[in-house]
């Protein structure tokens, strides 16, 4: 009687483990933050030296590694295995879980992988990863620690918590999805009005690459660098206002036309203001023209009363519109316009912003 | 001893019904299907006659239904209650779960719903939900079945489960408000260009509204229901392309002009084919031009070769054309537009959807 008590309390240890773990898995849609809580769960519930998930490539049918944690992680983040082969692209195939108490002893082992990240794999618990019947991946734990091997138990175990990371992974893909078609939907609209004017043509884009440059040069956070990155698609978009007999004219704008144009960024920050959502692309949008010393518009704001993404943006606008031709005039050759962003450091641009991206530009273009 | 593995089993059987539930609030992030699935597995879960999730307007600082399930629940759907107000008011205000084993003893039953709804409420179980200790709503179960009271093991069973509901509304929502982000940017783009021409301000917004009318009329389902409203949205999005001369030309295009003019469908086409996940949209942009006869364009397509959603566009398109003023001539008063819409089924317009159209919207009109 009494080892019929304990195994039923160690079931409800089990059973409030897994619900713990749902809530824990659940608790983020980012995707790349999930997948490190769902790898250091299952190392630490399962006992396990490491951990893995791989997804599937349904175009090359292949499997790849998405991280992976334990000490040997950073190594193998490119990591492919062709579907069927080795143990995790055998589950892949059968969908079914495989137990492997020594990997040397059975055929399907394929130590390629060990080889390269110089861990050395003894035992592997390998599941499917399930959503509505369909196969989104595998999860492995390698070598029980303390030198044990997997049992039945564990096996268990991880399928009951394959199901939850099944799921938390499928709707954390979904928002990314979503948010990838909101960016790319935006991006093609853009670059639709870009590409108006044969001049303008991918501007938004590499005003974009160019701001994001300086946005991780300064380490912004992943949530301000996201709107660093749509106030830059978007910080153009006002020109849907300015007609195209100014947008496109091949001379020099009179006077009232030049005024007209400067108006586009208060046009952007119109198009922009209702959605609640991007409130705060707003003054990224609207003060994208100002200048450094004040002498910008439309309200010449000074220093760093000009917001942030606007300072960073305002440099990315102005190094893009050199190195691109114009009606009267080429290209800049790319170290000239470096050197023109340097000079006008602390008049045009904010010196430390227009420093990062020289160096970080610089470098790459190297 | 006996009575221990009783409890312990008991226990064990609990554990394993939140564990699925939570399989089961996890396998969608459609809000709408998320809240029914929520109030069946809790009216089945706690044997309970009804269930009702609250959510918060923080705005109006007030208590609102989502929906209510149980029989009288088409009645309830727009119930609000003020913060503070009754014992869900209270458990919201307090963030503390409430067992209220007989509500006409309790001081806080509010009986005003009950009013309402003609439901007769005997006891309730209330509980906060709560995401990462900020409260998104209340949940509630009323009158146990087999005129049982609730007891404090259902409020432990209910507050369990109330985690895990929570925070299945807490991700269903997000996704919402990012799918609702991504319609209404793409539209205040759109929006935008529309204004270009103050002939078609607000063109766009105005097919969406008539294109569910018919999509809605011959109940489409609801992806389909959704592609049809992107591409509504995104049906002159191909204007970019044309000069603001031609676009915007106050009297008749010349042949040239127009025949430029019509090439728009093919670049809004081309503007929306490279994303992937809008391709469903393409077929809907490129032909809502075409005629049922054959005589439209691109592509001169007849009948149903053309894809239903171009159908429903082209119908919807055409009354907006007819009531909006046009540089050359007035508005076309309703009742005649949709005289016009009647006359052309067959030749231009698919016949079963143009009555849809004038019936469905003649309804609504008058």
């Amino acid at each position: 009687m009494r080892s019929k008590v304990y195994e039923l309390k160690k079931k409800i240890k089990d059973l409030e483990t897994l619900i713990d773990a749902s809530l824990v898995f659940s608790s983020t849609l980012d995707i790349d933050a999930l997948l490190n809580i769902i790898l250091q769960k299952a190392e630490e519930l399962m006992d396990a030296e490491a951990s893995s998930v791989f997804r599937i490539d349904e175009e090359k049918n292949e499997l790849y590694f998405i991280t992976a944690r334990g000490e040997k992680g950073k190594e193998v983040k490119e990591i492919r295995i062709p579907m069927g082969k080795g143990i995790v692209g055998w589950v892949a195939q059968h969908k079914k879980p495989l137990l492997v108490p020594d990997v040397t002893k059975d055929p399907r082992w394929f130590s390629g992988v060990d080889k390269k990240t110089k861990f050395v794999t003894r035992s592997i618990l390998a599941v499917p990863l399930m959503v509505k019947g369909r196969i989104i991946g595998v999860a492995e734990v390698l070598n029980k620690r303390g030198n044990k091997k997997f049992n039945e138990d564990d096996l268990e175990m991880y399928l009951a918590l394959a199901n939850q990371m099944a799921i938390a992974i499928e709707n954390a893909s979904l928002y990314k999805e979503l948010d990838e078609l909101f960016i790319s939907s935006i991006r093609a609209i853009v670059e639709a009005i870009d590409a108006k004017d044969p001049y303008t043509k991918g501007h938004s884009a590499r005003v974009v690459e160019y701001a994001l440059v300086i946005g991780e040069g300064i380490e912004l956070d992943k949530e301000t660098l996201k709107d660093l990155e749509l106030s830059a698609v978007l910080h153009d978009v006002g020109k849907i206002g300015i007609p195209d007999r100014i947008l496109s004219k091949p001379g020099l704008l009179s006077e009232e036309e030049y005024a007209y144009m400067k108006r586009h960024p208060e046009f952007g920050a119109e198009i922009v203001e209702p959605i609640k959502k991007l409130k705060n692309l707003v003054p990224n949008i609207l003060h994208h023209h100002e200048k450094y010393d004040g002498t910008g518009y439309p309200m010449g704001l000074k220093g760093d009363k000009i917001p942030l993404g606007a300072r960073i943006i305002a440099i990315a606008d102005s190094f893009d519109a050199m190195t691109s031709d114009r009606p009267y005039r080429p290209r800049m050759d790319i170290n000239v316009a470096l050197g023109e962003i340097k000079k006008n450091r602390k008049t045009q641009f904010d010196p430390e912003l227009a420093d990062v991206f020289v160096k970080k530009y610089g470098q790459q273009f190297k």
